[in-house]
């Protein structure tokens, strides 16, 4: 084994209750640190981008902000959109640079290629459908992160008027097309290995993966064509791989009606922007729902992790914001540390357990933030053998 | 009173299960005009568009279908996109003439611009959702059914190759954003008048009413701004409904976690493309969700009445296929009808009765499609009072 590695986390708090919910994670991040002498994680908070820095400097964030976040290895988001008191959301969510959200910016100027939101449910976590079956879903939504229907692209003729008329395009690559079903495709493959490693074997007409591609080419033609082309070409390299279609309007119907026939599920930015929102629910909702961005071409390149949930700020410095999602997305975050890192995939899988257990002991439970904190933080030591 | 009326409709079984279901509403229909003779309803039937008219000449439809259909008062169709015995789904439900799918031709054909598809559970009806709130739903998705995200423009660069670029281009006008917001809002009025009617108020901050609308501006900005000015200033001629705003991605969300939330909502095509489905979820699936493609400013200009649910090919021509989804979307025409003809509006609503009777009855029954038409048949006589 080679020395132990330091991993250098960027913390952004961001606003709502993102400061609340991020203690409790870097309370774990240090139990975990503390209970395995291998783990090394230094990390660096920043006020930015806020609404509190927003207010002070008229921006959401430093204009250096992506430069001095680009050395970190990984970045760990609390939440971001707290529009502060103002009627108007536009005015924080998207910042004066460039009309995106700095979510995006980030996503973007790091090239976090796929956003990735696993779900499959811990026990006591809420359950919005009435079908038994639910219990079972055990499915991963890969999002298309870079481009499509994000660029932004567009104007407004004649704007404010009668005669106004606006466009909105959309842009797809070959290359980004590419390389996110791909990576659809390998994630299946891994997720077939464990699950025979857990005895828990799937059956997709005789493969044992399967990957959906979402499209919604009987209403666009041109993206639709080229996703469903390249989907079944690439396909070919993959013949142990089961390969299914869904428009997305279908596919959101059959989110609620029988999710538990899915298995990975490829989207464009905007789909799976829908998709993980809707996933999230079945998950059990935004409360215990993690997410992952990143760009698995380049490791060099700081990957995002944020919860799926908003900044609530109307439950804002409460102590009453759940922190189950923000603790599950700094699990991910060992997870991905994880691949070159045995103690922090150790603590990784260390810290879900002590979540789903303190989630499973409480399920329905009013507790304040800390609390919750308190409890896994606890579990953490306690797992320490 | 002048004389009673006559309807003409064009009926369009299409493709799949659709010639077994649109033959319940025929019937029922006939048994409605037997048991009130104001009611007057002639029919012509066409073999197109559908999967045998391609397989035979060539195209979904013949070259003129649209203008055949321009004289009729409503068109009623059963369902399409059965491809047959093809692997590529793209063969049928894209026509060979724009690339659109025959139903989006006809929407654009007769500028069906709004697309309705009202959401109130009937008892009996499955239900996807866990939360015994779900029993209260009582929601209008109103869809642009006009433009947007379904123009298709857009091109191929390089299509094929590692080098394809691809644009798909969304187009949104003053004209069709300020029609469908105040039909919203003028919808949502009258909701509100009748549930005062039926004693069944709702309060949205002191309002009885209340319109959401749906964009995704903080990604797609240039259309999401003007959507977000037009909705303000709009609203400010409709004092007594309240307003409200989600983003596409977390209206999803609610719609599983709170629908019982939701009064009127108005989107994109694309987004109540989406929406819609999502809504018949909640309604208790394609089984019983009726829809309207309607051009409310022009009522000479034939409206499309088809059930959400698609053609089914698997259990087509087995006399297995639930009507319900047909029968409401009879009923809305009668509805539709009803507002100038006060047989009809008996009709629509007697027939509704009828449905929902029957459902009661047999929640969950495994019946084949034409002993379901006969209850209902016999439901109608009976309701003939
Ligand atoms: C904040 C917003 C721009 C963002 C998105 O649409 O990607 C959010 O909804 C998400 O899914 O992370
Ligand atoms: C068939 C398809 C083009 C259509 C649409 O997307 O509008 C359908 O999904 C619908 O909602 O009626």
């Amino acid at each position: 084994m080679s020395a132990k590695k330091t991993w250098h986390v960027a913390v952004l708090p961001g606003d709502g209750i993102g400061p609340e919910v991020i203690a409790q994670a870097t309370r774990a991040l240090d139990a975990l640190a503390e209970v395995d002498s291998e783990l090394a994680i230094e990390y660096d908070t920043f006020d930015w981008p806020s609404h509190a820095w927003h207010e002070a400097h008229g921006e959401s964030a430093p204009a250096d902000y992506l430069e001095r976040l680009a050395g970190y290895d990984a970045i760990l988001l609390g939440a971001l959109g707290d529009p502060g008191p103002t009627t108007d959301p536009n005015r924080y969510l998207l910042s004066d640079s460039d009309s995106l959200a700095p979510l995006l910016e980030i996503r973007k100027g790091f090239d976090q290629w796929v956003c990735e939101r696993p779900v499959r449910r811990l026990e006591g976590a809420p359950q919005y459908l009435a079908d038994p079956r639910a219990a079972d879903i055990d499915m991963l939504v890969i999002r298309e992160n870079s481009e499509g229907e994000y660029v932004n692209q567009g104007g407004r003729l004649a704007a404010g008027t009668p005669n106004e008329v606006v466009t909105q395009t959309a842009v797809f690559t070959h290359r980004a097309t590419d390389r996110i079903i791909r990576h659809a495709f390998e994630q299946a493959r891994m997720r077939a290995t464990s699950r025979e490693a857990e005895g828990r074997v799937r059956d997709f007409g005789g493969k044992t993966a399967q990957v959906c591609l979402i499209t919604k080419r009987n209403a666009q033609k041109f993206w639709g064509d080229m996703y469903t082309e390249m989907f079944a070409a690439i396909a070919e390299d993959y013949p142990d791989v089961a390969t299914h279609h869904e428009l997305v309007d279908a596919a959101c119907m059959k989110f609620v009606s029988h999710p538990w026939m899915f298995d990975v599920v490829v989207a464009s930015n905007l789909h799976g922007d829908i998709l993980t929102d809707l996933a999230a629910v079945l998950n059990g909702g935004m409360g215990v729902s993690p997410s992952a961005n990143l760009n698995p071409s380049d490791r060099s390149r700081p990957p995002m992790f944020e919860p799926t949930h908003g900044s609530a700020p109307d439950i804002a410095g409460q102590n009453k914001a759940g922190p189950a999602a923000m603790l599950l997305t700094a699990a991910m975050m060992l997870d991905w540390m994880g691949e070159e890192d045995p103690a922090a995939a150790r603590a990784g899988a260390r810290l879900r357990d002590a979540v789903a257990a303190d989630l499973a002991a409480h399920a329905g439970d009013m507790r304040a933030t800390d609390a919750i904190g308190d409890a896994v933080v606890a579990g953490v030591r306690a797992g320490r053998d």
